[in-house]
């Protein structure tokens, strides 16, 4: 048997990375099964352990490679705080496995040291360039800029959590789709004028 | 052994609902076992069975109870939807287990017909209410009724789902609650403001 190469190395790491985003995804962490990735990966468990230390080496893995994700694919544009807004919007609603692995995590009472630093770094850049823009009169400075950071991402992922996007009908909020994201750019607006 | 009087059926039901939203708190539905609710509620699985069919049924009605103790005690204001919404912050900041028990609901994916008929009523009332504001001309007609109702449970949960009280130390929104519910109420009122 020969070593495998970097290359072999990286493409398991992958595999394993999308197995697993696959399993959290569908039953949490409790729920998921090592056993059930490795074969999803083509893989074994000990390289798992070796790549990852353990299941919870890999779920913070898996949270930290999407989430990285979802930063690069929505840029926050502090000159269009509503677009970024319905941005965010709709990628979250494209991309709804990313909040409910954060919600399986929460759920089942995990917290994530790791994740957290780095998405503090992003969260701290974003909030910096609303800052800016509130010095230079674009951006209201009635609300602090962490606060509109805040109040922007609730609008951007609150319907989840809120009625409409858990009792009521989901194939109903898809055909409003356009027009709630418009609310929402609409509240944006709102918030963000100076003055 | 005589027959249950109709006070026996109620405190029993009574205290099968309150064991069964520990469980289905803690666990999920998947998650719950029947037997556990029913050695806490000190009671059998045969009354489970009597009185909600089976542990959907008894999901149904822990959720259904769970939701009208929340619809009644945060009413709206439509005169006052900046402090309705600060409310609704608070109600959820303090009870946690309402959205988590919706939570669970949601990545389980269970959809609840009775409590969807029964939310939907109270959801049309409150919409109603918005819209008496608008008429009158004291709420903007800028947004729909239902779309500010939205946009303000957005606003009051949201935080549930962002960043903020996923990732980040949850002892640290505990000391910034006044702020992050002043900065809600501020963004309502810059919603709703007509013109």
């Amino acid at each position: 048997m020969t070593q495998p190469t970097p290359r072999d190395s990286a493409a398991t790491r992958r595999r394993l990375l999308d197995a697993a985003r696959d399993e959290f995804t569908a039953r949490g962490i409790a729920g998921a099964r090592v056993d059930r990735i490795a074969v999803a990966a083509h893989a074994n468990k000990a390289q798992i352990y070796h790549y990852f230390g353990d299941k919870d080496g890999l779920f913070d893995a898996v949270l930290e490679s999407f989430t990285e994700e979802a930063v690069g694919a929505v840029p926050i544009d502090a000159d269009d705080l509503p677009g970024y807004a319905a941005r965010l919007f709709d990628y979250h609603f494209d991309h709804p496995d990313l909040l409910r692995l954060v919600t399986w995590a929460r759920l089942e009472g995990r917290t994530t040291p790791s994740t957290h630093a780095q998405r503090t770094t992003s969260y701290q850049r974003r909030a910096d360039g609303i800052k800016n823009a509130q010095q230079e009169g674009r951006v209201t400075t009635a609300l602090s800029a962490s606060h509109i950071l805040d109040l922007i991402e609730s609008l951007a992922v609150g319907w989840t959590t809120a009625a409409r996007g858990l009792l009521v009908d989901t194939s109903k909020l898809k055909r409003e789709r356009k027009a709630y994201r418009a609310g929402i750019a609409e509240a944006v607006q709102r918030i963000v004028q100076p003055g």
